[in-house]
C-alpha cells in the first residue's frame, strides 16, 4: 500500500485523530500499568467484529491506510499532556506525563489485512503488538478510524452487488452524515466499496473520486418565467452565429406537446426557463431534475423540448434525474418517451439519453429491492441517506481485544458468551479451491504450522457446535501482513490493492 | 451566543467544512445563475425537517454555533478554484472562478432559533438570505452542520427523559462514531443535550465537557497473578508508613469470601491483581469493571476485598462497572451485597458506591426502556453505539428549501405531497400560556402582522387536515434571531443559551 507522504494530508489527520481522541480509561489504565512497572511489557491485541454486518454474510475491510497515518504521527504535544495533567486525579506521578511526552509507535507492529479485503465475523483483522501501555492507549483510535469506514465500505459493496456490474453508482450522502468528516469518509470508502461517483467535492479534491451533480429543486423552483433566460442565444456546436433559443424552444415543445398529447396549459414555464437556461449555461451536460412540479405534465415534456433545441443545434443531452414518487415505473415511462421522440423526431441522441434515479432514506432500502426485482430503467442510482448512515446497522461493532502479554496468551470469560474472546496470537490464512476460488478463512494459533496445498486440514467453523470438517486447500494465501513496524509504515504493497472487485 | 474566537478552533472547522466540503451541483447550479445574470438576485432558503425523529414529538436544535463559523470563514482559495476548474466542464467561462474567488458571505443574513432549542417537525429553525449563488453554495455544508448535531442533540435528551433528572450520563460513543470528527460533534452535542461526562478526551480538552472512565476488561485481563501487583505496598490517606497491601488483601478477601459464601476456588487471582494494581495507582478512583470473569463469583467478591482495603486505609473506593448481561437485576445484586457489607464490616463509604451500567448497541434501546419501568441500582448510565448513531433513526432529514426569489415566494410541488414546500418569507413564534408554559409555535408570513398577548388568533395545524384552531396566548416570544449580519457573527446574545432544561 502506497501510503500518502503528503505532509497536508498527513497533518489534516493529525489534526482530526490527535492522540487525545480516545477515552479516558486508555489513560487511566497507561498510568496504573506504568505504575505498576508494566508498561514495557509485550502485549498483543486484535481488532475484529462479531457479527458480519447487514444480517449478510461478509464484509469488506477499510480504514487501515488512515490507521498508518495514525501511528506514524502518534505524539503528544504539550498542551496534548498539560490538558491530561488536568484531568487525571492530582495523586498522578509527574513522571507519567513525561513519559506521555516521549511516547510515539517506534515499539509498535501492525499486521494487517489488506484495505478493501472481503473478511468474515470474528476473524482477526489486525494485529497490534508493542509495549503494554502504547498499544492499550491505541485502542479507540483504530476502532474509530476502522469501524466505519468498514462499515460503508461494505454498505456500499451490498449496493453494487443489487445494482449489478453497469449501473452507475452515485454516492450523495455529505448533508446526512455525522460532520464534515463522517461525509468525507462516507465518500471515500464507498468509492472503494465498488461507487463509480460521488457529489462531494472535497472527496474528489483529496482522494481524486469523480464527482458528479447538476442540478436540485431549488434552481428550478428559483425561475418564473422565460424572461429570465439570459442570453437568449446558443451558438450551434460547429457553428457562429447565436441563433434565438427562446422561440426555436417554443416551436420545439408545442411540437412535443402535440406529438405526446401534452397540455400546454399544465407547463411550468419557470421550470422550462430553468432548463433552458441551464442549458445555455453547459449544452454538453444537460442533465436535469425533472419532478420538480410534474414529471409527466411538465418536466419530461420540457426536457423533451429543451433537449430537441440542444441536437437542433449539433449538441448531445445527456439525460434527467428523477427525485421523489415511483422511480422504477417512472424510468419506463420516461424511457418510452425517449424511444418514441427519438423514432418520431429522428434523434439518434434520445437512444442514448440516461435516467438517475435518487431518493431519500425512507425509500431507498425498497430502492435497492426493486433495483433487482422490478423492472426499471434506471442506469445511474444516487443514494445518500441510506447509504452514509448504513440505517439498517449504524454500527460495525468492531472491537479490540487483549490476546497475548508476555507471551502469556489473554482472554476474556463473559456473562454473554459472545463476548468472550478467543486468547492467544494467531495467524490468518484463506483457503483457495482448485478453481482459485476462497472457500475459507482458516485462523489457527501464530505458533501452530501453516495449512499447506494439496495437504488436508481439520478445523471447527467459528462460533458453531458443529464438529470438524475436513478440507483440501488447492492453495493457500496467509491473509495478513506486516505493515507497520517499529514506527514505519512497510513499503511493497501497492495502493492497486485498494480497489475491490466485489461483483 | 459567543462564536469562539480561537483561531485554531476556526482554522479547525475551516479545514474540517472548507467551501468545497459541498455537492458538486451547487456550483452547476451557482454557474447557471451567474451565467444568467441572476447570481446577485436576493434569495431566501429556510432550513428544517419534515418529521420529528425516533418517533417522536420534538427536536432539539443544535449546530448553529458551527453554522456561524462556517459562513464566516467562507471563503475559496486558489487551489479550490483550480480544481473547480478542472472539474466543471471545459465550457464554464473563466470569468466564473475569478467569480468564486472573491466571493464570501458578507451579503449574507441568517435568522436562526438559538442553539439547543426545543423545536418541531416543518418549523423554519433558519432562514438564510442573501446573494442567490452564495445562498445556493451554501447548502449542504449548512445541512451537514446541523443535520447530525441536531438529531445527536435530540437523542441525548431523550436519554435525559427516560434516565430521569438525578441519574449521570455518560457518552462513550467515539469507536463507534462516524470517524473522528463524527465522535467529536456527538460528544459535543449531546452533552448540550443533557449528558453530564463523555469518555472522549479531546471533545473535554476542546469543549470543556467534564471527561470519565477508569478501566476497561483489557486491563483486567492482562493481569494474571499477585505477583506483577508492583509496587506491593501503599500508605494510608493520612499516615506516613507504607503498608503489605498483599497480605492485607488477602486476609479482606477470605474475610468476604466467608461472609458472602464465595468459593475461593472460583476467584480469579488476575483479576484481583488488577483491582490492586489500580487502588494503587489511585486510591481515591477505584471503581474497576467487574465482569471480566463472573460478577458473582469473582469480580463483586474481588471489589470488596479491595474497596474494604482502601478503607482501612481511609480512602474511599467510589464504586464499579457492569457491561454485560442484565443490567438491571445485577445492580440490585450488587447493591444488596454493598449494604450487607457495609453493614457487617461497619464501613459507610459502602453505602454511597455507584454503580455504573454501560452495554452495547443490542442491548441500550432496551436499557432505557428498562431504566424507566424496571427496578433498578444504576446510578450512571453510559451509552455508547446507540448514543451515537441514533439506531433507531440516523439520519434527521434536514432540508434547505428555496422560498422566495427577488422578492417572489417560490414553491415546490411534488409527486410526493410531503416534498412539497411552502412558500414565502416566514417569521415563527413561540405563543406561551397563562402558566408560563410554550403551546403552540406559529409559522405566519413575514409580511403578516404578529400575535399579540391576549388577544385571540386562528390558526391551521401543519400538515394536518383539521379545521381552525382558535387560541389565545398569554405571551410571545419570536423564537428566529438575525445571528449572523453582512457577514458579522452579531453578538449580544450568550452563551447559557447552549445548555438545555430538557429534565
Amino acid at each position: 500500500m502506497h501510503v500518502s507522504r503528503d505532509p497536508g494530508m498527513e497533518r489534516s489527520l493529525r489534526e482530526r485523530a490527535p492522540p487525545l481522541l480516545t477515552d479516558l480509561y486508555q489513560f487511566t489504565m497507561a498510568y496504573a500499568y506504568w505504575r505498576a512497572g508494566r508498561h514495557q511489557e509485550p502485549a498483543v491485541f486484535e481488532l475484529f467484529f462479531r457479527d458480519d454486518p447487514f444480517g449478510g454474510a461478509f464484509s469488506l475491510f477499510a480504514g487501515l491506510h488512515d490507521c498508518l497515518l495514525f501511528l506514524r504521527s502518534f505524539r503528544f504535544t504539550d498542551e496534548d499532556v498539560e490538558f491530561l495533567r488536568s484531568v487525571l486525579p492530582p495523586v498522578t506521578d509527574p513522571a507519567f506525563f513525561q513519559f506521555l511526552r516521549g511516547l510515539d509507535c517506534s515499539g509498535v507492529t501492525l499486521r494487517s489485512i489488506p484495505e478493501g479485503t472481503v473478511v468474515f465475523a470474528r476473524v482477526p483483522l489486525m494485529e497490534v503488538a508493542g509495549p503494554l501501555a502504547v498499544v492499550q492507549l491505541l485502542e479507540t483510535s483504530l476502532l474509530c478510524l476502522v469501524n466505519y469506514a468498514s462499515l460503508v465500505c461494505s454498505n456500499a459493496a451490498r449496493f453494487r452487488l443489487a445494482a449489478g456490474p453497469k449501473r452507475k453508482l452515485l454516492e450523495m450522502g455529505l448533508r446526512r452524515a455525522q460532520g464534515p468528516d463522517g461525509g468525507l469518509t462516507a465518500s471515500r470508502y464507498t468509492h472503494v466499496g465498488g461507487f463509480d461517483l460521488t457529489s462531494n467535492v472535497q472527496a474528489g479534491f483529496l482522494f481524486g473520486i469523480p464527482v458528479a451533480g447538476t442540478m436540485a429543486h431549488s434552481y428550478v423552483t428559483s425561475f418564473t418565467s422565460l424572461a429570465e433566460v439570459r442570453p437568449q442565444t446558443l451558438v450551434a456546436l460547429n457553428g457562429a452565429d447565436p441563433v434565438d433559443i427562446i422561440s426555436l424552444t417554443k416551436d420545439w415543445l408545442s411540437r412535443v406537446c402535440e406529438f405526446l398529447g401534452g397540455e400546454p396549459g399544465k407547463i411550468c414555464e419557470g421550470e422550462l426557463a430553468a432548463f433552458l437556461s441551464y442549458a445555455i449555461a453547459y449544452p454538453q451536460n444537460f442533465l436535469p431534475v425533472i419532478d420538480s412540479y410534474s414529471v409527466g405534465c411538465s418536466g419530461l415534456l420540457n426536457f423533451c423540448a429543451v433537449a430537441l433545441v440542444l441536437c437542433e443545434l449539433d449538441y448531445r443531452p445527456v439525460g434527467v434525474r428523477l427525485d421523489s414518487g415511483d422511480l422504477c415505473r417512472q424510468s419506463l415511462d420516461v424511457r418510452r418517451v425517449f424511444r418514441l421522440c427519438g423514432e418520431h423526431f429522428s434523434v439518434s441522441a434520445f437512444d442514448s439519453l440516461i435516467i438517475v434515479g435518487t431518493n431519500n432514506i425512507t425509500e431507498s432500502c425498497v430502492l435497492l429491492l426493486l433495483l433487482l426485482f422490478q423492472e426499471n430503467e434506471i442506469d445511474v442510482v444516487g443514494v445518500g441517506t441510506h447509504l452514509v448512515t448504513c440505517t439498517r446497522q449504524p454500527s460495525l461493532g468492531c472491537v479490540y481485544k487483549l490476546v497475548e502479554v508476555r507471551g502469556i496468551p489473554r482472554m476474556k470469560i463473559s456473562e454473554d458468551p459472545e463476548k468472550s474472546t478467543v486468547p492467544g496470537r494467531k495467524a490468518v490464512y484463506r483457503l483457495v479451491d482448485a478453481e482459485g476460488r476462497p472457500f475459507l478463512d482458516l485462523v489457527c494459533l501464530a505458533v501452530e504450522s501453516p495449512p499447506e496445498a494439496g495437504v488436508s486440514l481439520s478445523c471447527y467453523p467459528l462460533m458453531c457446535d458443529s464438529s470438524l470438517v475436513s478440507v483440501t486447500p488447492a492453495q493457500v494465501t496467509c491473509l495478513r501482513q506486516e505493515v507497520f513496524t517499529k514506527g514505519q509504515v512497510r513499503t511493497g504493497c501497492d495502493c492497486a490493492q485498494i480497489t475491490v472487485a466485489v461483483s
